[in-house]
């Protein structure tokens, strides 16, 4: 089955919806109203309808939407519906807390691998994974790890863009709240967590 | 001056737009082109360009926009033109890493207590601040707190979302991977690390 082409803006909240939908099915729910969707997630129904309405129309009025096919939908049209790989660099605090987060299988998503470049660091196991030496960062090469997270102080960031970029990696993201260059096949996503923190008084001053 | 109604899209936007203006004026740009700003930020100039038209047209062909002036008018549309204080619940490697994450205080916000239920933790500092016993949280009513972090695990983040709510606090940025319920006066804005880990398959396939 073809798509109809998909808006960047409806893209971009895909995986919001896959959240959602994840969140439900884990409840056991095997439907979904736009209402109830938008309710859990704080968009209009009539926004996740229109949303919905790009990628084929398995909703039915007054029953819904059913949530393992759009689960499905809309991990095919992510690309998350076969695995990745990522590794994280930069083990300190915040890499340590990316280590622990957890959540990242239910989207297919497997941290392989852990580096740091601090010798009292390097060995120590995060969750299962042993943090290993930067200076080896090129052998994720042969390990076929699409996807990387960089976690290390602002001065370091490029630095470690360059190297992933250098191993094959094809997608970042970026927690140094500083802009890294890349080659233009490579996707990067940053989170700056203070921008974040900024977004609230604009909604909390509006509401 | 009034400016017309600006649409969620653009707003949306304004924060990221604030970050590259910042980056900009701290390199002592006086003038940025919507070309360069886009280039920074991975936007389309014309995106930038339509947005920009929504605050006032103070942008001049040839010569681009004047950087302070941008840098004020969106401080003053996501009300940053004062300042906000946050506090941060959990103490852990998150909430450890958000202490030092520092810039903050580029977009007026400070981080004026951090709280825990965990002895081991209460009374040490970070990056200035002594961490408190959370028990004491409703303590943060005087001090005109009107920002919390919740970085506690997910199995306490709603119980810690109550609390920052009945302290008065009007928007939560919540780390836990888990949908809070707040009175609607509310705003919650949520980082869900795995999900933006998520986003990037997509863009990878699609460049």
């Amino acid at each position: 089955m073809r798509y109809r082409k998909i808006p960047d803006e409806t893209v971009r909240r895909l995986p919001t919806y896959l959240r959602g939908v994840l969140v439900l099915s884990e409840k056991g729910l095997k439907r979904v109203s736009s209402k109830r969707l938008a309710d859990l997630l704080g968009i209009n129904p009539w926004q996740i309808r229109k949303d919905f309405s790009y990628f084929g129309d398995f909703g039915t009025p007054g029953v819904g939407y059913d949530t393992l096919k759009l689960q499905k939908r809309i991990s095919k049209i992510l690309r998350l519906n076969s695995n990745h790989k990522a590794v994280l660099v930069g083990a300190g605090n915040l890499g340590s807390a990316v280590m622990a987060y957890g959540g990242f299988s239910r989207y297919g998503l497997d941290i392989v691998a852990a580096f740091d470049k601090d010798p009292k660091k390097i060995g120590k196991k995060k969750n299962g994974v042993t943090v290993e030496d930067v200076s080896k960062i090129g052998g994720i090469k042969k390990r076929k790890v699409d996807l990387g997270i960089i976690a290390v102080p602002v001065e370091d960031a490029q630095v470690v863009a360059d190297d992933l970029v250098k191993a094959g990696v094809k997608g970042i993201l970026n927690f140094s709240p500083r802009h890294i260059t890349v080659p233009k096949k490579v996707k990067v996503i940053s989170i700056d967590i203070a921008m974040d923190l900024a977004r609230l008084p604009y909604y909390m001053s509006a509401g």
